[in-house]
């Protein structure tokens, strides 16, 4: 029902943090903007792990983009998948069949897991992107803890109270934290057959220390406070193989029923439809404005854009995102302008990490927190930032109540959790 | 791990009101208990509409079985699903192949959909007994509007935002009103190329009346507050088919993406599994103690249960449920003593049911509310009595945000929601 419109169509692929703020920052430009996703909503992804944890619901993370975006006129949100790309032709084509014909265009559309070259392992260690993801990571661990009390066999209960996390990154380190947690503190008195305490939960980390990207003194802090609430890291150990019986850490073979992956991230296969320089990752190197190069039309942002800044690369998280996406937005303003674009500058305000309850690593470039204190900062950072009004509220009287309770209230298994469900459907 | 045990033990197939009010009454009597249920959380069955139409999130309604027992010792919860009786060795078998050996069992595993013998329109018209059917619903009616959106076909477009709800009972009534109150309301303002409240929504009853159980004025002032919501309500007119394009009405074919099931319940198909008189719902005909004829250890309670009283049958609701499950405990504590077990009589303290915003009918036997009043006293008599202090202040927050701004948290699509799904994945 929409006119002809005269006004440069932007075409933007990805409502995560570079794709939603790159929308905002062109509300009143002289364009339209069409925001395709795949899903409905926007996702606040540093907590993904409490919904696969258990602490929060999926709605408390996330909004609908088109309800985000009601108000700004010139957004129209299309839920659907882009399969093709024809730079060429200037267009974008759905799965549905729909050619979208654009004057700008930004993927921004991400990263997925990757398993380093061993894409079946992907069945027996999930990994952790999307709110589906984090339910069925939700509702395996909460099976497992179901299986071992049900079950006789000393060898298999403990293979169903064996958990592994692989990846010694934020994300593993948030989920064996939280893992160890729930084992210790969330199910005790609730099982008569098992001592959910005794679960044994690994963090292996293939490189010689957990969160890498922080400093040495921030990583012996968070691998301190890992082993408090009891999880056992491993380092400089990789995992060489996964099956639904447990994983081989070196040349031992570990009965477990439950591993979940946090070792790689690949960038989502958008990138490989550009006729584009890509690193090992699959990310696109972008010139200095975010565009491609040859396509000054087409820009990347995101955890699919490589991009380079005094030697290193930009990491992969949420504010370089939202940097991203804003500067996308005023690039696409200078070129409309007549103006040439400017190069992007990542302004670096500091790395945070949280490990469990009171236990965080923070690292703002001098000054450097670790235990309650990092923790505090982390949580009012987090939510600050997280979108939404209501969902702010919603999340801190959730956190107020697992603090004092140490409880998590959606421990409820979702899914085709019935019981009949054979026991190797893992 | 469990030593063996002289106390009488007590098997309860079913986690619902009945199975958990029971299970509660007999926190102190002198035998253990097995609560077995295919589900890991006790499910507050009234406010399920609200999940299906994204208002609540699934954890909000719910609770762990493990979690509310925890403290009551001689209790161990059970995930898994019965599968077999035999009443002559006094087992119950699982699905994992375990017998379970009782001296007295409880049969309280609920109601599910029932077609009336069109079983085929099960994957076109879904009905609403579990949260992973409300989830399912949730992502129906949200991806209506997303395909209307993306569609150019007017009558393509048309069908995606006709909804049919088909019965005219509680759950009908509030999913019809709820689903007006989306359209009109909650979605405004999202869209670009539809305007929601264009939707049609249709309640669609065989009998002469929307909710038949209550008082005739009451059903009268039911029809009203539906229809001022914009709700089209049709009575005495059954739908006789159902398939994937739409439904017909008498015999109109309506064109039609989405219609919902509220017309019937059939009892649990475990009383099947009993040699009992059953009535035409499948329900189990029992004596007035609850109990199986013929079979004095054998109690049937909730929606599986047969009840007659006065010469009426006692309601399938939840107020029925909780006292037949506490009927059965006295029971089952009579017949330890040597007494015989007293008959049930249901306490009927009113009938309450909810239409939408300010909008609901109360029946306190003489007392008759419609209207905003009405509604109040449903919204404290539901909140007062969901299970888990927690739940409730968290559903009033969100309750008190979606009163103040027209909102609904949870409108996130999950579950391969991906927009790639074909369009006819319904």
């Amino acid at each position: 029902m929409t006119e002809p419109d005269a006004r440069p169509h932007v075409v933007i692929v990805g409502g995560g943090f570079a794709g939603l703020w790159a929308t905002r920052a062109l509300a009143d430009a002289p364009v339209r903007v069409t925001l395709v996703d795949r899903r409905n909503h926007h996702l606040f992804q540093p907590l993904l792990y409490q919904v696969a944890t258990a602490g929060l619901s999926a709605p408390d993370i996330a909004a609908p983009l088109r309800h985000i975006l009601r108000k700004q006129r010139n957004v129209e949100v299309r839920l659907g998948e882009v399969v093709g790309l024809d730079p060429g032709a200037r267009t974008a084509t759905l799965a549905d069949g729909e050619a979208l014909r654009y004057d700008y265009l930004l993927l921004a559309s991400g990263a997925t897991h990757a398993y380093f070259g061993h894409d079946e392992w992907a069945g027996d260690a999930p990994g952790l992107k999307t709110l589906d993801d984090a339910l069925a990571i939700r509702r395996r661990l909460l099976l497992a803890f179901e299986r071992a009390e049900a079950c006789d066999d000393p060898d298999e209960r403990a293979a169903w109270l064996n958990f592994a996390v692989v990846g010694g990154g934020p994300t593993g380190v948030e989920l064996a934290g939280t893992l160890a947690e729930i084992a210790r503190h969330t199910l005790r008195r609730e099982f008569r057959n098992i001592d959910p305490a005794q679960a044994r939960v690994r963090l292996i980390e293939a490189g010689p220390r957990v969160l890498a990207s922080f400093p040495e003194s921030l990583s012996r802090k968070a691998r301190w406070q890992l082993e408090r609430l009891g999880v056992e890291v491993v380092t400089g150990t990789p995992v060489t193989a996964i099956d639904a019986h447990g994983y081989r850490l070196g040349e031992a073979f570990e009965a477990a029923r439950t591993v979940l992956w946090a070792a790689g991230v690949a960038a989502s296969p958008l990138g490989a439809l550009l006729e584009a320089e890509r690193d090992r990752a699959g990310r696109v190197r972008v010139a200095p404005d975010l565009s491609v190069p040859h396509h000054p039309e087409i820009f990347v942002a995101g955890d699919l854009a490589s991009v380079q800044q005094d030697g290193k690369p930009v990491p992969g998280v949420a504010p370089a995102a939202k940097q991203m996406g804003a500067h996308v937005a005023r690039a696409i303003r200078a070129r409309l302008a007549g103006r040439t674009a400017p190069a992007f500058r990542y302004r670096d305000y500091g790395n945070l990490a949280t490990i469990g309850r009171m236990a965080a690593v923070v690292d703002l470039h001098g000054l450097k927190l670790s235990g309650a204190l990092a923790w505090w900062f982390w949580l009012a950072a987090h939510v600050f930032f997280l979108i939404g009004f209501r969902n702010r509220i919603i999340v801190l009287v959730n956190w107020a109540w697992a603090y004092w309770s140490y409880q998590r209230h959606a421990r409820i298994i979702l899914g085709g959790a019935d019981a009949e469900a054979p026991r190797d459907d893992r």
